[in-house]
């Protein structure tokens, strides 16, 4: 036993909800009193009562999680892991399959296009971790539209235009960008990489586009900021909590440390129920299904939890306060009519981003893309086009959405998911080889369509009728995007008992 | 022999068309000359000649049938049932497979949402109780519409609203709601559990939602309302007969046991073809397909007898005696365009439904949602919309789909199939989730809409477009939909003989 | 060796294009001038040349062509089929297969609907039998859109209608039908039933509603005649002959024999090429697929053969001459945009038929339903809805379909294959119960739309927006439809030798 | 050794980057110092060096390549072939699948339209060559568009029209065609059939219709026009070079070998990323997939080397220079909106083709029959429909698709693939057939719509609200078509290890 630090023996007695000890990263909490206020219910924390808790505790939380929210009377000091008894893994099919598929995973160069990462991803990502990625709200009609709604939209190129210099960069809240990309905000980067999101941070750099950073990262604030690189640009995306201050606080930090603009997420009052995501978790063998109804109701519980970090009580009324304690130009992410844009613009915002949380939330909410054609004519009207710097997100694979998206008049545009699942299957080498393909697919299509610089994009590039319909139309099929598709699965029997 | 009772013997003497004996609850009833106006045939009845017949009539029967309509002379007294043959059941695979399936049921808590429940329902339901349940007019176009119109529909969702505190209740017919859904009335429950209509019953209480009662219940009137507790509201849905006395007794009686609504349906002057529920008769292993000829034409035979119930000559005429016997809200059910809308306001209704009876009855009917799409601005130019409760049923599966009624304009939402598949599956368990996932669902929403009371619900949250273009448009894949829905079948050639 | 009659011998000796017999019941005949002339070709003649080609010849000529075709003197008198050779068929699995399904047919109780019909006759008919009658041109869109365009329109069915009884008579050209549709011309009944063309005028008097006769039938005009019964109507489909005597004795022949209506076919003066039906011959086993070269190019040559026969030289100005030579109504059958429908009334015709002859001529021609809807209006525009009776036939398979025509304007309804069909499988028992069964669907359906009679039935019970889209709109997806379609194939590589 | 020949062995020695000796045609050449300007990029060069390069050599250059492009210094001369060692080859199971279904191919006559023989081809070809031929960009949901496209659009036929007499004959550019195609410009016809171009060439002569000869054919230049007979007719297809004096001289010289039109392509400033090309080699036997990373990338790498060749420069003040150097007639191809074409008439030109390109460059760029619609009704508003002849190609199949387009207002319609698919399955004798069928196919339908002549061919002959709808409407599915489509494929895991 080494000097000082705690045997497993002693933490093991600590096991049950009258007194529970946990390890994480050889080092013991007392999160008795914590128990209730987890916003993931206790369950998951009595699983590992008395044991080490550091692989589940890992992807969900930053590093610096036990310090901000835990007591330092709590924190019980090392533990000798030597002493810990080590729980044999129960061996896992689903697991060894998985391990076997990555061992035969499809060279790198082999991916063609951004939806081409999503299907080997699919294929060797953990599968509560691609459920939690991949999941949108319902019946993930929303999720679907996002992509298709770029095929209602086709092009009108020119002809005999000089296209031999390409130029593709723009300026977004001031920043100059190599493309009109950016890395939007997404959560729980570890679930799908080891390093979490400062793999994105590196990749964001060798490309010379802005990365946003996630309030629900796995990788700490700090972390996230200490690795960019040179004049590197960040955002910081914001989930507003009650407590104002806290929220005060990370404001001023992020500004302090650097960040260039605050992306306040504002379509999620309360977190979208992803039945995909719900149903991964319920056949997890670690979850005793059948005698399920001794716990607190999983569906409710987990939404309301994460809510009281939410506030769904912020409304117009904050945007001053928010004005008050930061430089940074505030941009409103999910706004999903023309007229809360023109409410922005009142508002004194300085860019909203039109979204529908990657179909995560709202079932049969607008794609950003439809929203944009709604809402640039209207501003136009008004001559306030320039008032306010329009970003659209959800659903881009392709270099022609982003320049449709661009010629209706979008500043930029944000990716998430592609990058995710890039990550997740190849590390940052995916995730820069992705980036690198969609400047390819930019270039040729900026000639194709006869526009040279960004600035030459416009309206009448693009034949829009398709949006005209309403959503009782249909799309081309899309034969890489149905390949990639993971549909809904509805519940399981139990297995036959083998004979 | 017991003292006084009939033995089985001399009951099985009368296994004729000329003398036709049956046993029902260990009572012999002489139906011989009840066989020509037996509502379903009296091939059914014959089959069970001078036998045991109550698990036949059980489902089909409300109890205080064989009271109500055999005259007391034909009422021949118990039966020693020690004394009466035990007919072995042939074995039958099918069932077999299905009780083998019943052991596998997914744990109730894997069901996410309300086709979940349809898909289980499915597996575990006896074929011909599932035919009855699921089945559509025609090709069953209708019924699926029902559903797939509310997709063509998508919202607009208004953000920085503040939606801490969610009212979701509401009125109807002056009675407070919890949630603007009620039960609607489906016929025949015990198909689907052995306790029927009552189970439905208890949920309704249990969620403070109304339930409408059914004239077709398997349970009788009182038996329903007998169950009822506090304060629970009840309304009762009516056939009308041709003879209106009987009439005029039943929605005198529902009224004195406290029914708060009546309900007239208007869409059914005979019932629908349901072919799926035809074919599934006729595969069952008691009928006789080869010889199939000498008995009546199945085809009109059906639909012809419950013409025999349900007047087909009720009429506008009608609506004032109606007002004359009851002092109840009268609410026509099955009102299929505006034209007929505006004339029920003429007449003096308290309200319409605008059904089509679960694509039950007419094929390429529109389903309640569009036409509540194309009634509502014609009653608000004649500022007529608080002169009529408007309420909608069919196709109704997620919280989004009663949201976007109620930004229509609906007062309130009938859900008929969705419980049915809970109970079948799941009894007061399922049904009680089924309604629980309903009002998380719809919490969640109204928040994510940006509307925190039934009162903000407006036409401007709808982005409606995708109705104007007819029934020529497709609406996005529905994955768990589609996996729920059971396809028509076509004319099945026999087996091949077995070498 | 019977007296007087000849041996197979003797004509076996003539089995080349120098010298060719054929014996066809019984009878031999030289054929050896006619082959040139033959409209099939002269292959199909040669490969029965000295031999027995009563089977091949049988369901595709009248009795009376060898008559009305082939002059006296080669008329070769009575064979003594008792000293032809038997050819021994090779064994052909396909018919092996065929047979043993037929002995497995689905009970004719279980057709509940026509599409049944047609799913039990693909599984039971002849191959090339099926092809031909199921065939249409090119892709086939056209023909299933016949179908599929009724599903653009959707009811909007009135209430509280009294309909207690349901005339469904109507009147066609002056005579009184028990319902709104009539049998249409169809060629070549013997393919699916021995006894042809008479199965449906059985059929017809059976249920009191019209046939029309067709030019290309099996039996004879005289024998289709000769089996009416009672006071019948028949009316007469017409090919014009580019000798116009010989149409001329045709048409005053069925006038004295009492025909009451000339319909003059105007889609066809070339027959469409049937892709499905030209692949089932192909592949047909006795052809010779290997050497095919050596024969006429089949393509060209069978649409070139019929040409000869049908004038496509016909024209308006031929229509004064056909009203000269009649006092029949004269109708124009396969009209296909309001522009001839104006010209054919100006020109005096007493009626004429949207159709698209079922598909099976130009592809993307537009359905009849839908030139109707284009038709109507213009009429009544200029008030003359009663100068012209306005048929429609293409795609019919539900009550609801005629209904919808009927609304929209249509005097009556043409219906052909489905019959077809009925009769290939099930015979005379199995078109009477298809027209029993359009007959049960027909009241029930005039009850739910709320109009008891023909004259109730108008374009205000329609919602017709479905199609304003052209056609580019999908239909709800048929289930049953699409079980009984059978798809287009490609052409078929050889067998994989067996070792 | 023959005297004064290299010998293998000598050549052998030259197998780097250093020195880099390929054989072809039993020739020897140095192409060390061409390396780095090899289009395709040095690897594959580098495969061969030192050895026999023939074979892959063949169908990508035309025999003239070496001469032009190669100083004569680097002509090595002769090589004894003999003393070359053969490389065996390793057994390639996909290769001998091939031959096995070649040696079961379908007879000629079972192709009965232009998409059977897109069925054969897809199942005989080389897999590399088929990915060339049937390959589009990105999603390939342009190149389904153009045949789709032709869907939206349906016939308003005439009845009673003579059309004894059809005349399909037309005039374009001045040459009077035989019918209103032409075959249009394709590259590499060698890897379809090993006699390249001049098969087209022979087979248009057959049929009386005019090729355009491409830029990048396998066959040379004079090749090509060595092989016209009589007065046939050709074009040239031009992809204009970065260094003007070589196009100078490829214009001038078809123009003295008597090419009588220029067609200048102007959609393809870069040429397009087309995946499942791309894909194909990537799975080529011969490359290393698991280094591939040491190779130059090869996405952006085949891209950016073929623009070396093609002028993305090229601009409209390129024009009067064009018209200075030739008289032929000049048309652009690959004009893609209305306001292109009202620029194309004033800077003189006398033509435009209307094309995506097949689909192979921008995606989700409009079919030409769609922008046809568009340019006709604006030609016609300024009175100059007849100052420019509008050609259309694209997705052609069926004659009904060139009547579409000539009743828009067409003067010609291209075909492309569809001969090459011809060719590579069946040699001329498929293209001949391809041909004839397209004729009897165009002779049947201009009698059915009722125009005898192409001057009968007009807009009212059409409905073409189904364009009206943008690119969200869907076309009935076409059952051929899905089964000659290709689908695209995702990346493919390695094979997982045998036993």
């Amino acid at each position: 036993m080494s000097a000082g630090k705690l045997t497993g023996a002693v933490v093991a007695e600590h096991n049950s909800k009258d007194s529970c000890w946990i390890i994480v990263h050889g080092k013991a909490y007392d999160v008795t009193e914590f128990l209730p206020e987890h916003p993931g219910g206790q369950k998951i924390i009595l699983k590992y009562a008395g044991k080490d808790a550091t692989e589940e505790f890992e992807p969900i939380h930053p590093p610096d999680t036990l310090d901000k929210f835990l007591d330092p009377s709590k924190h019980l000091g090392a533990v000798d892991m030597a002493t810990v008894e080590q729980e044999e893994k129960a061996f896992d099919p689903e697991e060894a399959e998985r391990q076997e598929r990555i061992s035969r995973m499809p060279h790198l160069e082999a991916c063609y296009n951004l939806l081409d990462f999503e299907v080997v991803a699919r294929q060797v990502m953990k599968k509560t971790a691609w459920a939690y990625y991949s999941s949108g709200a319902d019946d993930e009609i929303t999720m679907r539209e996002n992509h298709a709604a770029f095929h209602k939209i086709w092009f009108r190129p020119r002809i005999l235009v000089d296209v031999e210099h390409i130029d593709m960069t723009t300026t977004m809240l001031g920043t100059k960008c190599s493309i009109p990309f950016y890395v939007t905000a997404t959560a729980l980067g570890k679930l799908g990489h080891p390093e979490g999101e400062v793999v994105l941070t590196k990749a964001a750099h060798e490309h010379n586009v802005v990365q946003m950073i996630p309030t629900l990262a796995s990788c700490s604030l700090d972390e996230i900021i200490d690795a960019k690189q040179g004049d590197q640009v960040q955002w910081l995306q914001l989930y507003v909590n009650k407590d104002r201050e806290i929220t005060r606080k990370i404001v001023e930090h992020a500004e302090e440390r650097g960040c260039k603009g605050l992306f306040i997420t504002v379509d999620a009052p309360q977190l979208g129920r992803r039945e995909k995501d719900m149903r991964s978790k319920f056949s997890d063998p670690g979850s005793n299904v059948q005698s399920g109804g001794d716990d607190i109701d999983r569906t409710q519980g987990a939404a309301r939890a994460i809510s009281s970090f939410i506030d769904p009580g912020l409304s117009w009324k904050d945007i001053p306060w928010f004005k008050s304690i930061t430089r940074m130009p505030i941009v409103l992410k999910g706004v999903q009519c023309v007229e809360d844009v023109l409410r922005a613009v009142e508002a004194g915002c300085d860019g909203v981003v039109l979204s529908n949380h990657g179909g995560r939330q709202l079932e049969t909410a607008r794609s950003g893309i439809e929203v944009l054609a709604e809402v640039m004519p209207a501003l136009r009207e008004r001559g306030w086009e320039n008032r306010i710097e329009v970003y659209v997100d959800g659903g881009v694979r392709r270099a022609t959405d982003i320049l449709k998206a661009l010629c209706l008049g979008a500043r930029g545009i944000g990716i998430g998911r592609p990058f995710l699942y890039a990550m997740s299957a190849y590390g940052l080498d995916g995730v820069n080889r992705a980036m690198q393909l969609l400047k390819d697919e930019m270039e040729m299509n900026m000639r194709l369509i006869g526009a040279p610089t960004v600035a030459d994009l416009s309206p009448s590039l693009l034949d829009t009728r398709g949006l005209l319909g309403g959503h009782s139309g249909v799309v081309p099929s899309d034969t890489l995007g149905l390949s990639a598709y993971d549909p809904l699965q509805v519940p399981r029997f139990n297995e036959k008992p083998k004979l």
